[in-house]
């Protein structure tokens, strides 16, 4: 791909958003650094707690902050030994008295929430806490469960796609959560101005590895659905029991999925299953996390292969099960249009 | 190399030409991926063995076929279960009932002759078997030998102007088939419309490593003639006998080379030496292959390297003995000219 | 970055100008490929001891001469066997026996003083052996030291910044050189049209480890001098002392660090330290190289970190310390500005 071509899918990236960029158990009294959206970012929390995240780099000669030392809320810089406090202002040079009003470094307003650390990529006065999409059930007391990081080189809208038509894990995810009925049942999908659904009601279903494992059931029935809002954030309700006893004992389970841009063509993913029973089952927890884990692996692994293998001018045909990805396609779109780089430059979708 | 120019030699490739994809021991009933002419193609032999080629991606979102599974003739996609059967047509979808027509992959003529899996990649109503070019030696009764297969980081025009100036051989393979009277000998170079030879006859020549070991002589008669068709053809013949009897019993060597363009900048290799005598001695046929895998590897550093050391601007002389390879670039820029789509863009001879 | 500024940047080279490519002991009478200014370079000592230092490319086939055989003060080509002698002249072709008369390779002046190798990379005529700076300290009788060789993936402008601001050294050498005072004291820059002097005089400073170890002071009086010359010489003068003994036994130190162009994004790097005492005595000199080998190895990170991290649009603020790396910049724009292609082309500075 050209680098004209980088550069504009890199400008079309939506900065007015909230994104995750970490676990809470990621972010410690450290240096930590990670790129968001093409921007290079160093996050620690302060002695007293407080999450901060800045740019990357130093103003004077541009070496990476992380490298550098943190001591007393205030990084030292590695080469010239200039500090940062959290709040990005410049409050010792070794080599001058004088610090010029402009040794500054960019501050990202940061949240936590539901253990997660969200970073704004956008103009700061736009920021608002509300606007963080709700995964209360990740750090609900009512739910149990554990969420892993992968880092995948895909565009993260591939990993969305992937998300909205889960017609691929009999065939991708075959030890794990493999269900042949899910591909064959076609999904009621339902798109609002702020989010995509896509049910399925599975009756009789061959029940998944995973699943059987906590049910001891071969056939079950079972709700799906798969919910996006944007950016990059998606939840999997589950409600699963012995069939044909519907006012029985249903399990539920909730698995979130997360996805943050790091470049055009890579991404960060987060994703965890949460259960409303057996709160206090460790080893049941282990066991879900170690499914999780592979499932996540095996989605990298197909959606790394689709962008490597992907040809602009190869013909392409849609199916029904994709109308779901597209419309959270046209939602990020129209979001893209609003960003005031996008408008001004009268940018058009590339991809 | 600017994308542009990639591009654009990739554009000049040709087309409407066999070529050599695979040994015929290569392709089983089993995916095999190849890029061939910057195509990205699947190969498998069906439960009747027949041949068949497939372009190496889903239509519905791209990833390869390669990666699927094979049952009954047929590619199930990695991704979405899709089904395509041997003639590229869709013949099952799992999340819906209709097919669209548009769902089928592109089919490229394949041919199974001399041993070699033969693939035609322009345009399928040009394609006809005849013009497979003959390479009967490599399959004939009436001789021995096998052929192993290289790839190498080199425009495959390199490794052509490396089989038709032979003088290199007492530089680069001096432990198997070096002959320092091959680059003192004057050959006599003869082109027509369809072919390239470079004939040298030598006299009281000092055998070279690998025919020593077989004629157990220091001191040979012998003519050497290098035949090259295109696109990417070469057989070297050689016939050897004890100096001064010319009618005494000779030993008849062919040395067939055959290279696919994988890219613009790397290409495939098969080279095998077959011989006319000792057919049932597979101790020989292991040493002289042996041998020939140390040379092709040879030839392999010496042209990657000048790849990799080009300087378009650099001032280059030509020798007398560069005349056979240049005689094979211009039938090669005739063919280019007459690709329809070269002659509609009207591009010219980059390199 | 784009290729055409990769390109323009690679026209800006100076090259004319002496270019130190190796030490005297690194080139024997074998063939030695390092590539300087962006030009493959092949040298060698002729059986006489004469230096010779050729275009490492063979003007037929283009491959490396630098992977052909030295025999007889003349190379020998891996491919085809042509023959180039010191003066880079073909003297024999297997294959020929008329040798065309624009076959030969391009020579560079090559000069040795001081213990280096230094080739002019410009126009011959204007190359004149007085024009070498002078780096008699580390060949003279006087001092003791040893010089060593590190590669850095870095623009080697980026290297004389680093050398010219020591403020640094607090901070990215706390093991060997450290010294916060020299980071504390503002120094007097001296600039004259052909070198840029920093000059820091430090009374009761705390002492570095390395100087430590020689002086068995905690706290010495020091002056310290950095010298530049164009294109890529400094020297760190160094004269301490027990403080408030100026007129007792002083210490001196000479720290000679060579930068040469290997890419526009990569340079060649000779540091060592050379002593007026203890003269015979090995272990401090080894003592000394293996401190310096650490130091460099951290001023390769920093510098390989800040280049990676380098964002061209991003704001950048300038300290009062940065006046010397400025000067050092606009000599070397100078001069590139008088180079006969950038004059030509009216190129302008591009970082």
């Amino acid at each position: 791909m050209a680098a004209q071509q980088e550069t504009e899918r890199g400008l079309m990236m939506i900065r007015n958003s909230w994104y995750m960029a970490a676990l809470s158990s990621e972010i410690k009294a450290e240096l930590f650094a990670r790129t968001i959206l093409n921007e290079k970012v160093v996050m620690y929390r302060t002695s007293g707690g407080k999450l901060t995240a800045l740019e990357d780099r130093c103003p004077h000669r541009q070496v990476p902050l992380s490298k550098g030392r943190l001591q007393d809320d205030t990084i030292e810089c590695w080469y010239h030994g200039m500090q940062f406090d959290a709040s990005g202002k410049c409050i010792h040079i070794p080599s001058q008295k004088v610090i010029p009003e402009r040794a500054c470094v960019r501050t990202y307003p940061a949240a936590e929430k539901y253990g997660f650390v969200w970073l704004w990529m956008g103009d700061a006065e736009r920021c608002d806490e509300a606007l963080i999409p709700d995964h209360s059930v990740c750090s609900s007391a009512q739910y149990a469960g554990e969420m892993c990081y992968t880092h995948a080189h895909t565009d993260y809208r591939l990993a969305i796609d992937n998300l909205l038509d889960l017609s691929h894990i009999a065939y991708v995810h075959p030890e794990t959560i493999s269900s042949l009925a899910v591909a064959e049942t076609s999904p009621e999908i339902t798109v609002s101005d702020s989010e995509v659904r896509v049910r399925r009601v599975l009756r009789k279903e061959k029940n998944s590895p995973l699943l059987k494992q906590m049910m001891k059931l071969d056939i079950i029935d079972r709700v799906q659905e798969v919910i996006y809002w944007p950016i990059g954030n998606t939840r999997v309700e589950t409600i699963a029991h012995a069939p044909d006893e519907p006012d029985g004992l249903a399990l539920r389970l909730f698995t979130t999925s997360i996805f943050t841009p790091e470049t055009v063509n890579s991404c960060h993913i987060w994703v965890g299953i949460h259960r409303d029973f057996a709160l206090d089952n460790q080893a049941l927890t282990q066991l879900i996390l170690d499914q999780v884990k592979k499932t996540v692996l095996e989605d990298k692994d197909v959606t790394e292969h689709l962008q490597a293998n992907w040809k602009t001018d190869a013909p392409i045909i849609h199916l029904a099960v994709d109308h779901a990805g597209h419309a959270a396609r046209r939602m990020l779109t129209r979001l893209q249009q609003q960003e005031p780089e996008v408008r001004e430059r009268g940018i058009v979708e590339l991809m």
